[in-house]
């Protein structure tokens, strides 16, 4: 690792947020990274900069007209897509690495990338570390559910999750949903097999009394939400470990994908459902448009000395600048402070050491 | 409990199956269940029989002219859709439970009920018990992939399985593909949340290693299988704990009809968009009725010396004829025998005793 000043403790920023981009992790880096960065700043004002190598990233920027809009910190190394959570431990010249590094120096407050989840969590982890009293960092997106999206947590981060773990899942999300959409007491469900109190795995059943007996002023705890309730909003956060969450929300892509595919194929499987079809375009583009992830910004792993944004590995321009946004609304929102508030109530070391100090 | 022969063995049968339908399960019952057993008679050509209260079945079938049609075996007494597990213990006249006995004493060969799943596994599981080797019974759903379905297993009946169970849950799923759509080696993949080896939680990465050590010929072991590929029809048969598998059917069921519901919404949206419905309206209709869950007939509980089919706790006349047609396939291909072939070849304890008598 290079650099002195990795311990030292962000600074307090009253301005707008930096971004920093990885421009180099994802299917279509750097170019459609450094596309998407130029488009936060022109488009959406924010304040962003690029980590990666500078040659490749000045070029683009250049083809862009944006060399003068959009700063560059040089990374000379980069994490490969199939490298997993090992890579971070690898490569602490990788872009994300860098990125990590100008966050705790205080020069970022957060980190957007397209780069491989795995590689992203265990690298940001590992150099970001988690705020006090949290357990683990935890995955959040949120899903396309009117008026308010609903937020899941873990999506994906710890396949193999305590009891303990969940409850700081759901004050994590209840964060997320106060500092992103300013619901003061989120309204908290736990996702399960059954509706009724008692029902499901021993982990599920386990966090559901821990949850119950919070009583929490902050949090409003709902019980059980089955998987066919999950896109009708009854909640604000469905609380989930991250093997479940995950396998939940790819299930959710797949199956909205597969319903428009057979909508588009129904609506041209004859010549007058053809003629109709062209008279419904916008009507469905505009319906595309709700189910594309690049709308929702991408996943925040929640609960690290600073701002994580992943957006899909995928991601063309709109989905980056749309991450851009989230991670400048999330560090902008003081989400780090939210945190503080909520989790190190719930820890019971800091109970302890509170009652200590009595 | 009434009667004496509940141990005695099944009769051998050459014959089609009898369907034994739990007339009084289900949130419509008796009328639509009952209207569903004369479809499945009528329609399907099956063999059923009616278990439950017989003055209530006799003035239903009366009404639809089929009093000759169906025999009735009377129950007087009824599992109540709240209720769950413990039902089964408490009320050994349910019809649930005498369908069960006719099944033991080889009167029927399968039970087909709309009832709780929970009480209907628990009633079952105790009166039937598994099949010798089987650990736990399991239930088996389709999804709607084309042109065959993909069988998930276990999509409820273990919240807390052990990586044995999933292999034996792989079994049984590869029966149910053999017998009902004659599958001679089922593609078989795990329901993980990546698509490389050593990905996911500690159940599913030993059932993996389980399940690729046993390089079987009855099985075309494919390895990890992400949400996302769920509709897409990649393999055969997907093995999940209950938990998991809950959470993923009920996630499809319902983002499927959140999208038909935004689809219809983005349809009427405007004058020119209603224009182009009217002339769509044929393809759509075909197209719900293919995500319409009573076109699947239910989901079947495997592993039991006996079959059972579990439609959905609203089914109307049409998901009760499947749910028949279904038990009538898996009665009458024997998927018992399936089963009896491939779960003792991977019971260790079989094995044990095998190489004992070599």
């Amino acid at each position: 690792m290079t650099g002195t000043s990795d311990a030292d403790a962000p600074v307090p920023r009253t301005s707008p947020p930096i971004i920093a981009v990885d421009a180099m992790g994802g299917d279509n880096a750097p170019g459609e990274v450094v596309r998407g960065a130029v488009r936060a700043v022109r488009e959406l004002g924010l304040r962003v900069l690029l980590v990666g190598r500078r040659t490749e990233i000045a070029a683009q920027l250049a083809e862009e007209g944006a060399l003068r809009d959009v700063p560059v910190v040089h990374a000379e190394d980069t994490l490969a897509m199939d490298e997993g959570a090992l890579a971070s431990w690898r490569r602490p010249r990788s872009s994300a690495a860098v990125a990590c590094r100008l966050i705790r120096r205080g020069d970022a407050d957060a980190l957007v990338s397209a780069g491989s989840t795995g590689g992203i969590v265990a690298t940001s982890t590992v150099r970001l570390r988690t705020q006090p009293g949290v357990l683990r960092p935890a995955l959040a997106v949120t899903l396309p559910t009117g008026p308010v999206p609903t937020i899941m947590v873990d999506a994906g981060a710890n396949a193999d999750a305590k009891p303990e773990m969940l409850v700081q899942f759901a004050h994590l999300g209840c964060a997320y949903a106060q500092t992103a959409f300013g619901v003061e007491r989120p309204r908290v469900g736990v996702l399960n097999i059954g509706s009724e109190p008692g029902k499901g795995n021993k982990l599920i059943r386990r966090a559901s009394e821990l949850l119950a007996a919070e009583g929490s002023e902050s949090m409003d705890f709902r019980g059980n939400i089955e998987g066919h309730d999950l896109m009708l909003g009854r909640v604000d956060v469905v609380v989930t470990d991250g093997h479940t969450g995950n396998v939940a929300l790819k299930t959710i892509e797949g199956t909205a994908a597969f319903t428009m595919d057979a909508v588009r194929d129904a609506l041209t499987s004859s010549t007058m459902a053809k003629a109709g079809a062209v008279l419904q375009r916008g009507a469905l583009r505009r319906l595309r448009e709700r189910f594309d992830s690049e709308t929702y910004g991408g996943a925040a792993l929640l609960g690290l000395n600073g701002t994580v944004v992943i957006a899909h590995g995928d991601s063309h321009p709109e989905g980056i600048a749309q991450a851009c946004r989230l991670a400048h609304d999330l560090a902008g929102g003081r989400i780090g402070d939210q945190i503080r508030r909520r989790v190190p109530h719930r820890s019971a070391h800091w109970l302890h050491r509170r009652s200590e100090e009595r």
